[in-house]
């Protein structure tokens, strides 16, 4: 019923007229791509469109590609903490921005595409900041951090066009570990603290508290924003429902899964109960789950197992990290899901067709009837 | 008279049926790739199968393709340790197995390439472990590194298909690394050895003892299976004398020039003795040498020189990963060899045709022969 | 008048034979890249062929491609300190013979392609070797370095091709860090300096001097030959004068971009004065505004940013490889250039084609002329 949107609304408002309907009906619109909206607002002013690209690169972040999903993040993200709202806001203009000036691909600017790894540096850089809230300095790497994610996207792109393999966060990554190396702890200008390596063992032991590894799962969604808060990583969670309901299942699998990865192999408390053993188990499950590859219970076991191991090489990699004070960000999801995009090309959706997971479902049964139909035929 | 294995047996039961030569035919039946067994092993049953290929794929670690080497340096393995005999057993097992269940190429699958890097995984696991022998927990990373070894294989292949380079183990050195970085040498469940750098100056100095030195170079073919006894380290040795008389050769050669090397930047007197100094340049001399080349003068200047890069780089990784406590594995002979083929592509012997290295020697010559008949005519 | 040195020259002297034009004539001749001389050269013995390879070579390490400046850097470098001079000779001699042998691209080799990484890497072994000039010892890693230059060009060669790009100064960056890590500071035969990370904070915080600011920015330049001084960095730069006064003008241009960039994070003041954090941005900016690309303001443009962007890296690398006491090299404008090489494919001049900017420039316009005169055609 969720999947077939417009073709339900169009026959609902047919056959009846009641409120319910039409309520149902604007609230089915709001969801899934919402491509309706791009011919809409192709006669809107520039503003109004750069809004939309942004809100849409907002809500890649999480896999969504949804406006009214990103607004409401956005949103979210504001009420957490007014200053990495505004830097989350620069991050995405910033670099949606730059694409448009330098001209790249319509296609992808309109997607949101070069919006989201200049959204998660800035924020990112945001909250490494020791300096506190308000500290205007910090608009300068910003803003300067979002242009370069263009740089970056457009000369790894090539690259990686070899095997047919997206850029994703690769810019994010290099470029928030090149600004943390760049300007050390006691950086007069632009200091920042030092992370933590999950690792290293904890001398008072406390008891494990089932209820605070409960809610460090919900946290490891929030975490994917640098939001560690249970109200806002609900109302994300929220928000990538409107996207889709199959992509928040996975996002939750998988964050339960990271979590059982850092439990295994006995990482800190505190790394478990903030959900930062989790955000990375989701991304890996939520973009091998969802958005590559077409529902079957194969897709599904190749997203628990991509969970696991982006949960284990985070753990590694943020422990090897960890000796210089590095955070691991989201390098072992991406890496992960990179390379197995390599290993599972037979079941993956074209890059330019990918949609939200109930439409690659629809269309896959559509085309199995369509196969099915050319067979009797 | 080595290399024409078949034909000789054959046309030796015609000339004679003297005792000598149905068992010298029997002994060299048992030689080189012992391609006659496959069609055999067709009609057996799936166990006897795949421990043919698990064999095999012991085997392959030292770059050798013959199932009865392999039974010989498991037996050799379990005779240093049982315990590691086992955890290699089940290495090569359950990596041969999950390639089977997730439906690799089944060429591959039956020559062992799916089993070797599952072996190492495992191995090394075992001899990192502080935990003692006999520690069963260690089953269940040994088992999961072994089936992630398939995924990283499936996954890194068509990556380097574009270069026509293989993978080699890759997959046993990301994996290796990756356990060891999850696990501190704290950790409560999995606690493992810190590697010392060999570049660590000695404040005791002792001199060099030549004989050590040289037991030291008989012992860099046993570290190829983490193993630190001279006894055993012969026996593989022999166990490789029944693939190719050549191999050895170039084995001892490679572990030479490395403990050479080693002496050159003056390595911790520990490290020569072990043979950690040795194992690269073996691996680095033997897979140039021999495998993915034709036999010529050539060829051998190019498999020394890769034993001297293999162990400089070998000398050079263990001492930057030692900085914060892992060990370099085979990372320097990996990358090496990987360079290297790409470097000498033109005396390349392709992928498919890759047999053991006096055979590879006769095709030349019957190359030659071929190209003359043709020139002649 | 500069660009069109043959023609005017040929012009000039059938216009007047005045001894202006004469001199000038001569000076034109030595400047740009100097091809006539190839056709003149064939004919001479094979030491003096080797001697214009090797010269060229020089000069490839600054982005020129002319034997006189060659020459004229290599008397600096034999000024500033006669062990260096004789260590750079010694690496771009063995390097280029080594490709001789192994049988490069013959053009290749006769561009000086083979000599520059040999070179780098001997000066710089010669620098942070600790035990003093005339360390005779030292030839013995210099020569194999020049030589394993070879192996790595031609390794690397075929893995970037795929994306047709250059391999640049990556031997060089690779061997000179596999060395510093094979011998650690401590090493009985082969001691050396560690590095000091340019991010670590300065204790006793004295002023920042403008007069030694601007003086860093001129060193700057003589660090990419690892020289310290302030006269032979400006002879290095008349010799680049020699072969483009736009390549010159980059240069200083890029240094005072990376010296902006290092005060705009508070690096160490010592690494402004001495000019280490200018000179990844001067390889940056002559790197794609001059050799890659037609000038015109959007390269100019791209180049400032290249300079940029190297210069932040390299102060992040820096920082990063300073933890183990090792330097940054040119890893962050080589990686740098990489990437925007392969992001600014469509302004890109094809790798045979590339000259001097001026004779670029000369192409450019003549292009057009060339399509406007078809277009009214």
């Amino acid at each position: 019923m969720w999947m077939d949107t417009k073709v339900e609304v169009e026959e609902g408002g047919r056959r009846s007229s009641s409120r319910w309907w039409r309520v149902t009906g604007g609230l089915l619109l709001c969801t899934g791509d919402m491509e309706h909206l791009d011919k809409f607002m192709q006669e809107m002013p520039f503003v109004l469109q750069l809004a939309e690209w942004g809100l849409r690169g907002v809500s890649r972040v999480i896999f969504a590609n949804n406006p009214l999903s990103g607004a409401l993040i956005l949103a979210t993200l504001c009420w957490a903490s007014p200053w990495q709202g505004l830097l989350g806001t620069l991050g995405v203009l910033a670099s949606t921005l730059t694409a448009v000036i330098t001209g790249q691909d319509s296609a992808e600017v309109s997607g949101g595409l070069h919006g989201f790894n200049g959204m998660l540096v800035s924020l990112l850089m945001g909250v490494f900041s020791s300096a506190g809230d308000w500290y205007w300095w910090l608009l300068l790497p910003v803003c300067l951090g979002s242009v370069l994610c263009i740089f970056l996207y457009t000369g790894l792109s090539p690259l990686l066009d070899r095997w047919d393999l997206p850029v994703a966060v690769f810019p994010f990554n290099i470029l928030i570990l090149l600004y943390l190396l760049c300007t050390g702890p006691d950086n007069p200008y632009f200091p920042h603290y030092l992370t933590t390596p999950p690792g290293l063992p904890e001398h008072n032991g406390t008891e494990l508290m089932a209820v605070e590894v409960t809610r460090g799962i919900l946290l490891g969604v929030g975490q994917i924003f640098a939001c560690e808060a249970l109200g806002p990583s609900l109302l994300i969670l929220g928000a990538v429902l409107l996207y889709s309901p199959l992509l928040v299942a996975h996002a939750l699998l998988g964050s339960a899964v990271g979590t059982l990865a850092g439990l295994s192999v006995a990482v800190r408390h505190d790394s478990l109960y903030s959900g930062l053993s989790g955000f990375n188990g989701a991304l890996g499950c939520m973009a091998i789950g969802e958005l590559f590859f077409t529902y079957s219970w194969r897709t599904h076991l190749f997203a628990i197992a991509s969970a696991f191991i982006s949960a284990y090489s985070d753990i590694a990699l943020s422990n090897l990290l960890g000796t210089v004070g590095l955070p691991a960000c989201s390098w072992a999801s991406t890496l992960t899901v990179t390379l197995m995009t390599g290993s599972l090309a037979a079941y993956r959706i074209p890059i330019g067709q990918v949609m939200a997971p109930e439409h690659n479902l629809r269309s896959r049964s559509e085309w199995e009837a369509a196969d099915r139909e050319s067979t009797d035929v």
